[in-house]
């Protein structure tokens, strides 16, 4: 097997074709039944290629879907700015909410989150490979509101993403309720409506 | 082995030491690690008895998980109501944030969470049997409340709650930023900015 000396040298071939499989895998059978063994044939690789790149299957998992994100190195996600603040954050959160009523989506997502609420160095990657880029993004956008007057001026912006996101977040964990279009639009309308200048 | 053909004649005794065994394993190797087997062994019963009582180790679990919850058959449960809404709310989201912080306090119920994210009946039980009857006692809170005129009379209680939890809900589950009083009362502060009475 080649030796791989450098992180700059590794076969991006034998990579991608090792993420893709880890991605059809999971979406097949599972992500509890996916083994690095099962990604390892999938893909056509051995095995200790797979342990030489990542320390374990989520790892490997979390990878592959970071690769399907919409996230590029380095940003390149920007949200809506018409500067009608509600009808853009609507049309962000009623996107939102459809995807994670979409069995399709939800259920590797669902998988993942499995993985990092138990394993805090995964949760750690997960925030800043993934999570921070998008909250960035999002932050911009609630920036330009504050410039613009719309939401309060010295909001704590990553508490004002929490309020946003996690009821939506928790509700879908949770199956707790529905997801819904008038689901989304509520709660931006409470979102307003704590945010805004006094 | 004893028939047990009727839920009233189940013996107690077994029951008890059945859930006592299954949290103190959940605290002594991890949710993961705990098996039936083991905790028949060591409530000291047959692994059929524990059969034919619940049909999964996470349903023996949740119920010892719920044994130990303040809530009792029929509801019994209160938040403060001493007609200051913000003090009452700070009060209750402050020991709240420290449950979530408490290593002790958190580990069993993160262990419940990754089974109910998994686990569409066990979530339903999870909302029935232990979540349900909290948010009933919260928003019985937020309803006296409404007759005080302190928050908006049509607010949607159950997008309230989600609204003033969630957030740390994720948190919490995800690692993601410090949980402290300060914490707490820019919950509460922001909760009720968006449900106040236009």
């Amino acid at each position: 097997m080649p030796k791989h000396p450098d992180p700059s040298r590794r076969s991006e071939r034998s990579r991608q074709a090792i993420l893709g499989a880890a991605r059809e895998l999971v979406s097949e059978v599972g992500y509890a039944k996916v083994s690095i063994e099962a990604i390892a044939a999938r893909a056509g690789v051995g095995k200790q290629t797979i342990y030489r790149w990542w320390r374990s299957k989520g790892a490997v998992v979390f990878d592959a879907f970071l690769a399907l994100s919409e996230v590029e190195e380095g940003g390149g996600m920007a949200l809506p700015d018409t500067g009608d603040l509600e009808a853009d954050l609507k049309l962000v959160m009623r996107a939102t909410v459809a995807e994670f009523a979409d069995p399709e989506f939800e259920g590797p997502i669902r998988a993942l989150n499995t993985e990092i609420i138990n394993d805090p160095d995964l949760a750690a990657q997960y925030r800043e490979r993934l999570a921070a880029p998008v909250d960035e993004a999002k932050k911009a956008r609630l920036r330009s509101a504050q410039r613009a007057g719309q939401i309060a001026a010295d909001a704590d912006l990553d508490l004002a993403l929490e309020l946003l996101y996690a009821p939506l977040f928790q509700r879908w964990l949770h199956r707790s309720g529905p997801l819904t279009p008038e689901y989304a639009d509520a709660l931006v309308d409470l979102f307003l409506r704590a945010l805004r200048p006094i």
